[in-house]
């Protein structure tokens, strides 16, 4: 297996994205080629007594999108980005996966147009993985990749996180809920009681309703269907509400000899908080629903996020996931799944 | 001024929310009236020592609109329920302000009947008060009146907002901010596009767009404009990043020694930051853009939720709040605010 690392678009340096490149080379038993500047990836291998071609490969870029680049004007533009030379390397057989830290809607916009989209797949959908108070893994679908979306996009955003809950993180008979701002049917717009309709006269396992409250807490369900406006806010209000009680925790104990004391000793329980709750160990965010697997790493994604988002990318591959979307809703039937 | 308290439809008993209720009444002297059931407000008012009649009245009704009940139907099918009498007295002129902590769609669709909308107003919409890092409180208008919001509606929110921080919450030169997932113009969906246009060539102080992470730690405006779909995901998505964070800190420290006795010497911490980020000291939520005062308390709301609920409401009736939207947008230019 090998996997595409574009490592020019990201907030960190390429030679920080490249470690966990090597990193996850060696840790797997993986391929990895490198999309980007040749001095800069020769340089950094070397730094790792690698060497270029074969196991680690090069496949050079001359421009790079930025973070602030408009998305499909980007794609558009610079043919000869590290983005672009790397996914239509996927495209053509080069690779089997893409993973990228950088411009999340130029990744997007990029993937549509080289790698095209799964048959019968309206649109793709960005899924994240959020860790819960009980210790498994939860899944949203779509948290960005689009703004305006029909409730034909949401029913096919739960199946494909419903496809990858199973078959990707291993969950025996996944359950798929409709993020929504009251649980009885009915509740909320237009859109979501139009999708709740689709889902609820389809084979897909679909409990109804779930609101973001008690997502992280109860976990009500496996797989959370959203449109990419609102879950991206969900993810965003999440990681406030988060930063919000960690920042007037430590106003609160500055200057208290006690308090500051007590956190101290508490430091390592903060740590491990820390830890579950840190994007670096639950790796990049798939882009379902494209002719091809394509992760989307933070983009402040250090060598250890990185490793991680190519271990995403690696299961997918493994799991064959483009191609289970084909199969469609039915075989989540009664005598199907 | 006479508050209007309607003791019935809350998650608490009646006496609790009239020992709320008196407790405002003796603080703030103003006078309230209970709607409700006669017998369970009489006896309260006994035990508090207070007579029927004069300062602490009471409206009796014989029904109550539950929870779980159907907003719209239940306004029509119970006019004697504590709700819909206590909403036609503000109508009719005998209290200045109505507060419950009941049915929040049945208190949108019965102010929205019984008041009628404010001159100009599309539709009212609700604000919350939420705590940020620096100790100035941000609003957010609208977290839930409305699931399907127009361009036009949001403008309007922005106006009621401003007007609400300006003169109930005393901040000088108030400015708003759309609710996006992104800060650049052009970025997420139609709705929210549309209105960015529409407040842009507006005279009201206008920020252009804010994203959910950065509001509770750097409060990049004072009024944030959301529809109230979005609007009422980010509040619980919030609400549940805090309990999952809070959680797994509890997790973790559980049967680890010197983790408990820090927790121990940070409980003062602990209660502190609880009680900034607690409903019961910032009130109820007001619903803007109707013909009256009204405020929705928390459901859960307890006496002293309840008396800064009817705090929350005295300021809007000295404001002459519903009075000041009907100026519209023209007094927010350059020389008019």
């Amino acid at each position: 297996m090998r996997i595409l690392l574009d490592v020019m678009g990201g907030d960190l340096p390429p030679h920080e994205l490249i470690k966990g490149g090597i990193s996850a080379g060696r840790r797997h038993g993986i391929d990895i080629t490198f999309s980007g500047d040749p001095s800069a990836i020769t340089a950094a291998l070397a730094q790792h007594r690698e060497k270029v071609g074969g196991k680690y490969d090069i496949l050079p870029s001359r421009t790079v999108i930025r973070m602030d680049d408009a998305p499909v004007k980007s794609v558009r533009e610079k043919p000869d980005s590290s983005l672009i030379v790397g996914l239509e390397a996927v495209r053509d057989g080069q690779a089997d996966a893409f993973v990228s830290p950088g411009n999340t809607g130029a990744i997007v916009a990029g993937s549509i147009f080289r790698l095209g989209r799964c048959p019968d797949i309206p649109r793709p959908g960005i899924l994240v993985t959020l860790p819960t108070l009980g210790g498994r893994d939860l899944y949203v679908i779509d948290v960005g990749a689009n703004s305006d979306t029909s409730p034909e996009q949401l029913f096919h955003f739960a199946l494909m996180g419903l496809t990858y809950a199973r078959d990707v993180a291993g969950i025996d008979a996944p359950i798929a809920g409709l993020l929504n701002i009251g649980t009885e049917k009915g509740k909320g717009n237009k859109l979501i009681s139009d999708a709740f309709e689709m889902l609820e006269a389809s084979p897909l396992p679909f409990a109804g309703n779930v609101e973001a409250h008690q997502l992280l807490t109860d976990r009500p369900v496996d797989v959370v269907v959203s449109d990419g406006f609102v879950g991206n806010v969900f993810l965003k209000a999440v990681e406030g509400g988060i930063s919000a009680v960690t920042g007037l925790l430590k106003n609160t104990i500055r200057g208290r000899v006690l308090a500051m004391l007590g956190a101290l000793l508490m430091s390592g329980s903060f740590a491990r908080v820390k830890g579950t709750l840190s994007y670096r160990r639950r790796g990049g965010a798939p882009l379902l629903g494209v002719n091809g697997v394509v992760v989307i790493a933070h983009g402040r994604s250090d060598a250890e996020a990185i490793e991680s988002a190519i271990e995403v990318a690696c299961r997918q591959v493994r799991a064959d996931l483009p191609a289970q979307f084909a199969q469609g809703a039915s075989v989540w039937g009664p005598h199907g799944s």
